[in-house]
């Protein structure tokens, strides 16, 4: 079977359908890539594109996507309420079968240099990332567009590809490559959030718990229930059953039981490997045995 | 996503590698048609192919593996271990994905149609069976080829297509459609086959279990263990972890843990979805969710 990537760009733009349409036919006109979804949000001014297929055909996609949205986007004229810092805001590239992170980052980097070439600053970040500082969006991002320009000047801000020098109209690109998240959200039968609190510190890993779980309590107001609400940010490293048992295993000692619980938007296949594995005890079983796989050419 | 349909023909050939060729490139050449496997016994003289696509293009493959077999093969020349009665002598096709047993039904008799036009007789049998005595292969298939000539001539077994006549080099042809099949087994902690044997019953219908399962113990003597190996013959309405649950019960009666399970060969994806939905308690998971299944055309 061949490799599989997804790329999730957001650009600045959630209010012209005209140019998030535009944009669009840029991923659609690509063979070997299937867009999966795309959606506006006119608050945060801002499209997000989910696409997906071989390596070279997504970075492909990508590139077009980037000609577009330089094309079409006015930094310069741009308002909204989510954090942004370019027209091409983000593309992170995330490894979805048959493919490691090591080449996620080098389709990353590749599309680095070409949105650099075109005279747009680029950051790397994530499994890309050139510096630890550099790792997470938000550090930087922090200043979003109305910084940048002075932000550039700073030795510690020098661009990993394209201009140190400020570009009006498109503002910086972040790029890198993720691996895939898994939105898992655990309901608990009571109305008491301080357990959902306190069960959310136990697994996360700021405050101890596992390296790759994010988590917080939240209450259900509507069913009567709190939720820990979580993302998985490798599912291979700290697999769905693993924090599953332990939420339930730090519950029961509030006689607290798990109500139900959700998987939230898309799921890779990898992830659902290890349920498997874990619950029905099939120490061999591999994905290779699924019969819908071989026709994915 | 399109409808998925398997199909997996036995021929009365394991020994001439050419004609298994032959036959192999019959379904090869179709477009819309994946060949997942095929493999030959030379004891049972006997090969079993297996693919699958869009059903018109399954059923396209099926028809030209039929005319090639029943071309290449003498049955009045056959000599094998394994029951059978005729050149071709099983179609089952199986419905994967988005197709209901009554398409796959459908498909199954446009095929004995198709067959019966050939001059050979038609059995259907399982899901496309015309009365209850012929839901069984091997109620069907007794006596094999060699009874044939006196059983046509019996009004209980006229066939379902093609004429009550015996064709003395093709045989006759079973085909219908079935549910897809998952081979299950489970390994206990202990060398007792009783204790298999006694969880075997309780779960198989035959003996009063789940209407769904086929099951009996085995020895592991390599291992030290024994095994409730079962066929889950319809995962929708028996599923997987239901199963092992009474299996996991009735074994803790004995005070015997389970070591492991296996899940043998092809899985289809709809066997594991409610493997994450019961035990990650996802009520509302579906495998439209699944990143992967997108890429299927």
């Amino acid at each position: 079977m061949s490799k599989i990537l997804l790329c999730e760009p957001n650009i600045s733009e959630g209010r012209d359908r005209g140019i998030v349409e535009q944009v669009a036919d840029q991923v659609r006109g690509v063979p070997g890539v299937k867009l999966l979804d795309y959606s506006s949000d006119p608050d945060h001014n801002r499209s997000v594109f989910t696409y997906l297929g071989v390596p070279e055909a997504v970075l492909k996609a990508t590139q077009r996507l980037a000609v577009k949205t330089f094309e079409l986007i006015d930094m310069a004229a741009h308002h909204g309420t989510h954090p942004r810092q370019g027209a091409l805001d983000v593309a992170p590239f995330i490894p979805v079968r048959n493919i490691s992170a090591a080449e996620a980052v080098a389709i990353a980097r590749r599309f680095g240099r070409f949105v650099g070439e075109m005279g747009v600053p680029v950051y790397y970040y994530e499994d890309a990332a050139t510096r630890p500082e550099r790792k997470s969006l938000p550090d930087i991002r922090k200043g979003e567009y109305e910084a940048l320009a002075a932000k550039l000047a700073e030795p510690a801000w020098v661009p990993d590809e394209g201009p140190a020098t400020f570009n009006r109209k498109s503002g910086a690109t972040v790029t890198g490559a993720r691996f895939p998240l898994v939105a898992f959200n655990i309901n608990l039968r009571t109305t008491d959030l301080s357990i959902a609190d306190r069960i959310a510190r136990a697994v996360r890993y700021i405050s101890g718990g596992y390296r790759y779980v994010r988590a917080l309590g939240l209450p259900l107001d509507d069913k009567g229930m709190v939720q820990v609400s979580m993302n998985l940010i490798n599912y291979a490293k700290t697999p769905i059953p693993r924090v599953l048992e332990t939420v339930r295993s730090e519950a029961a000692r509030y006689g607290v039981a798990i109500a139900g619980a959700e998987l939230v938007g898309p799921v890779p296949l990898g992830a659902l490997e290890e349920v498997a594995r874990f619950y029905l005890q099939v120490h061999d079983f591999s994905l290779e045995q699924v019969i819908e796989l071989a026709l994915i050419e």
